[in-house]
């Protein structure tokens, strides 16, 4: 059996084990970032013109383009519709960036922490990984600046507001330095939004690569938090130069996006309707949020440390005695329970235990209290035996 | 700007620039592969459930899953659902078929002349493509068996079933003894399988992935020839050695296929009603086949020779007097009609010029006359000037 060289590092995806373990309709899930069920609009289909059923343009729906560039612009980032790939998810952009920018050995730069299936796949495509440390309100820009001085990579891959799985928003001030950075460095952003409209104290901050004066970049963006997920339908926006060589990417991937979600998105994006619903989506969270901050406060203040989320779908803890998460995964699934370890989302897991991503928008509040009782129980058994 | 050392071998997708000019109404296109529209089943999305808008799992529907691997046992392919992979079109198969096997330098095998868009991908990924050329009814043994001494390639890519653009159907013989010789020296097979049920003389002949004993293999199809392209739904079969890898890439690549489009598909797969769209579409197909058959005999008997296809989406025409047919595109263009030079379905397009694949579905049938007509002429243009 001859594979390539990359399947070797191909790894077995946690997220997909313990999203299968979680089937089992007994097991109270803080792993995956689910919407809430109840809180999935109900689309209309009847009015979806017949073509498009038809083959599609590798850029996507026109119509769609237009308003992703216009909400783009209000944003604050300066682009046109000819600039607006739809993509399959916001997934495929990473799949997209990856062929554009790493061989193997190639240098990227990463937040440490950073999104798991970002990690995965750049590293699948053999990326060596620089990584800065995130703070409260973002990079640690005396470090970022000390690898950028030591170091040139391809890109920098960045999750500004509600960052998974830290839910750090980074600062006005940060957002501008950052920027500051990258066009000295001349190093090109990938900036990734999935939850931005997932604000819960009103508070936002536009996107870094609108303040971006030379350096090339990709935003992209999706549906999948705040419409329907199973429409898989995302965006990136990139500068002008990078354009045609992701639409070629795109096009020799998968020709285009499906056009029937392409339709349902369109229907949405930039309406009032979409406004209303946001809201809506919002409140949900925020009141999901609030009570889940509650239960932790119960079961974990003495186990654990955290900020209160902003926004996004996660809490991220901090144990005060650190261990290795990934070892309770097995204990805490015969509880009936599981959750997503934190050291996945480091370049370096081995060198960064003691973390625990806990989604908190999808978890039936009815189960919440004992959800996180039985946890801590895990948590407070396994340290007992490592202290024994 | 640092791209990877792939984005060197990204080429200009010309499928994509002649259907860009193609969008002017004025257009006579015999270039894409588009169905009919007229064609499109009228579907109903009203039963939907709200589910459907969920995240999904990475390997597809369930149901979907079953009714797949039910045909395709129904076609002597001894596969569980288990070893079903839904796919976002049967383009994605190739884009995780190249990421499996494919590092810089791998020697692949492929017919000649092959689908355009799999040669792109697979050299994008750095193959060195083995080429064996096709016959009236499937590929050179004898050749197929010399370079299979010489070489060892990872995997070998085939369309036995109206190939594109050549619309050979491999005979039972000639099947048999692919499956002979690839099971004899250990090579993996990557069968496309896109116009199984677009045949016009009823005749069929099932897949070569069914009658392997001991050889790898992974069979791919797509509901974008026979429902609506528009969904992007595809899926993969592959014998369960290489089903983690291909899930895994998939998760990899865009997390799932939109389940708006799986659900349609999963209303028709293994109905009545699909059966009875699939005979319409047979024979709505093999009347604009032959009607083509009469406008080329008209226009073209002297300038070009061709095999009547039996199904499928193409004529493939040999020119009598050789030349490199991308140079009759700028001219077709001026007149008002286009085309798909033969010469990128070859690996080695400079060594085979003078071959034409024409559209034969799509055409308005009012104008297939004046379009040929227009055809001919630039190629008797471009003959005389090159003898001038």
């Amino acid at each position: 059996m001859a594979f390539s060289e990359r399947v070797s590092r191909l790894k077995s995806s946690l997220i997909r084990e313990i999203l299968a373990a979680a089937q089992r309709p007994e097991v109270m899930s803080f792993a995956g970032g689910l919407p809430a069920e109840v809180m999935l609009p109900k689309v209309q289909w009847q009015d979806m013109p017949l073509a498009m059923g038809q083959y599609g343009m590798s850029e996507g729906e026109p119509q769609l383009r237009e308003a992703l560039a216009a909400q783009a612009r209000q944003l604050g980032v300066p682009c046109e519709a000819s600039q607006v790939l739809v993509v399959s998810g916001s997934q495929q952009t990473l799949d997209l960036t990856a062929k554009l920018y790493i061989d193997k050995g190639t240098q990227i730069m990463l937040e440490a922490p950073t999104y798991l299936a970002a990690l995965q796949i750049f590293q699948l495509f053999g990326a060596d990984c620089l990584t800065v440390p995130l703070q409260a309100d973002g990079p640690d820009l005396v470090q970022m600046r000390a690898r950028l001085e030591q170091h040139r990579p391809a890109f920098i891959y960045l999750i500004p507001t509600f960052q998974n799985p830290s839910a750090v928003r980074y600062s006005e001030a940060k957002r501008d330095a950052v920027a500051a950075l990258l066009d000295e460095f001349g190093v090109t952003l990938i900036e990734d939004e999935p939850y931005r409209e997932l604000t819960f104290d009103g508070g936002s901050a536009t996107p870094i690569v609108g303040r971006l004066e030379k350096a090339s970049w990709i935003y992209t963006g999706t549906v999948s938090k705040t419409l329907l997920p199973g429409l898989r339908v995302g965006y990136l926006i990139a500068s002008p130069d990078l354009f045609p060589h992701l639409l070629r990417l795109k096009q020799s991937a998968d020709l285009h996006t499906n056009r029937v979600g392409q339709w349902q998105a369109m229907q949405w994006i930039g309406s009032e309707q979409y406004q209303a619903h946001l809201d809506q989506l919002r409140s949900f969270y925020r009141q999901r949020r609030d009570e889940f901050q509650g239960a932790l406060l119960t079961h974990f203040a003495d186990l654990a440390d955290w900020q209160v989320p902003q926004g996004g779908l996660f809490f991220w803890l901090s144990l005060k005695q650190p261990l290795d998460t990934r070892t309770l995964l097995k204990s805490a699934l015969e509880h009936d329970v599981t959750f997503m370890p934190g050291e996945p989302f480091f370049a370096d897991p081995e060198r960064n235990p003691g973390h625990l991503r806990l989604n908190f928008s999808h978890i039936d509040p009815a189960r919440l209290d004992e959800g996180l009782k039985r946890l801590a129980t895990v948590i407070r058994q396994a340290q007992a035996a490592q202290a024994a």
